[in-house]
């Protein structure tokens, strides 16, 4: 069971690990800093404590360690009790979700680590933006992708904002980082995925057809920045080039809603 | 074409349609206050011009101007030109998209006038968050909805945010708000709907289903709010109930990304 411990001095050194949450320079979960990860409400605790990422220390109110109790059981990790007030001067502004854990980050795993097992898995490239990057890994646990590969330019999956609307899957949904792009592509042809590369132009496959081809096989979605798209080169490293059917006169969608379209047609046709 | 005019100074009244655009209690767009809708940005603007809300003024620098030049030629309303340091001035924050238009807010549409025509429609109930308001805008543009019936508990979907959000079709994809609610659902069903509520309860018909089973009809499709989703009111003034087949272990999906899995299906099944 975790330790639990009053505090009721902001200053508290035991507490740096939440402190100034909202800093530009200073925040705990700066990769370039501390490189914690943090975990805010219940929900995205609970998801943080099954996950490999080890709880170093919570911080939270009464009424949330009441919440937590049956998950804290097995957890070995300090839980500073303190109230509202103090817990807002740590953080730097009122936090309503009411508790927070932080977690060291684990070594990254390997884009073979992540690969062994899993039948659909998204690939992102430029996906630089935090609430669409949590959006994504929220979609992908819902709708059954197993894993995500990033190339290049994709923003950090566990800065503290992309974990929260995530709703803690970017914890859970098993990801890595590709070394070389798009060449290490390759390696998840030579895993037999076959490759779906989502695009806006009209000339591509449309996408209940092109999943209902590759229903047997393994799948790589990829998706790319909004806007932008993928790149020429990642799109020609590419086996099958995929639209969604959209009004005429629109744009393209929000890249986590078109890559939820695309999980929920692979999950629809290879269940 | 719209006159233009040079403005050099941040105090001039004549762009007070676009003063403290975030003061809470000031803002031009607050319903209670001046009431206007404002768009943001060239493509904004352009979906502005082109819709129901005539704009009565612009305020944008010079390299904006020039990229709506074509768009404004049949617009009777000034053009206030500045630069980006008096624009931030006005507006309160620096504007990194150039340019604003305002509009008055004609008279609402009625639920009749919006269900004159249209095959698929969605139904929102209690969607009080301005960007899932937005993005189930845009997605209705771009996934073939043709309009959106607002139950209790929605947002404006003409403040600055959601209009921002959904990419300028909040003024483009008609809309209205119901007056009685749920009983007002009884309008659809005697414009020949068929009412599909979303839920994520594990009996519900799932989606692809559903949606087969009504692709020859009207249909208009329900979502709730996330988290509570629809009432029961709501879900029992309905005909069908729908769930979106889920991975166990995960939560409801975000209510904007749920729409658009339902109206992707829609437009699948009966494009």
């Amino acid at each position: 069971m975790a330790e639990v411990i009053d505090v009721a001095d902001p200053a508290d050194p035991r507490l740096d690990d939440f402190r100034d949450l909202n800093s530009v320079d200073r925040r705990p979960d700066l990769p370039s800093g501390k490189g914690l990860v943090i975990a805010e409400g219940v929900l995205v605790v609970q998801r943080m404590l099954a996950s490999r990422f080890q709880a170093r220390a919570m911080l939270g109110t009464d009424r949330r360690l009441a919440e937590l109790e049956a998950d804290l059981a097995g957890v070995d990790a300090p839980y500073y009790r303190a109230d509202a007030d103090v817990m807002a001067e740590v953080v730097g502004f009122h936090l309503n979700r009411g508790v927070l854990a932080a977690a060291s980050r684990p070594p990254e795993l390997t884009v073979a680590q992540v690969l062994d097992g899993p039948r659909t898995v998204a690939v992102l490239e430029g996906v630089n933006d935090h609430e669409n990057l949590g959006s994504i890994f929220r979609n992908a646990a819902g709708l059954g992708v197993d894993a995500v590969v990033f190339g290049v330019g994709c923003a950090d999956p566990l800065y503290r904002r992309a974990v929260r609307v995530s709703m803690g899957h970017a914890l859970l949904v098993p990801y890595a980082w590709t070394q070389a792009w798009p060449a290490d592509l390759e390696m998840l042809r030579d895993n037999g995925f076959r490759l779906l590369a989502m695009t806006p132009d009209p000339s591509a496959h449309s996408l209940a057809e092109a999943m209902t081809d590759v229903a047997d096989e393994k799948v790589a979605i990829l998706v790319g920045a909004e806007g932008p798209g993928l790149t020429e080169h990642a799109m020609r490293a590419s086996d099958v080039r995929v639209r969604i059917p959209m009004s005429r006169g629109t744009d393209s969608l929000n890249v986590a809603t078109a890559a939820a379209l695309a999980f929920y047609e692979r999950a629809r046709l290879a269940p």
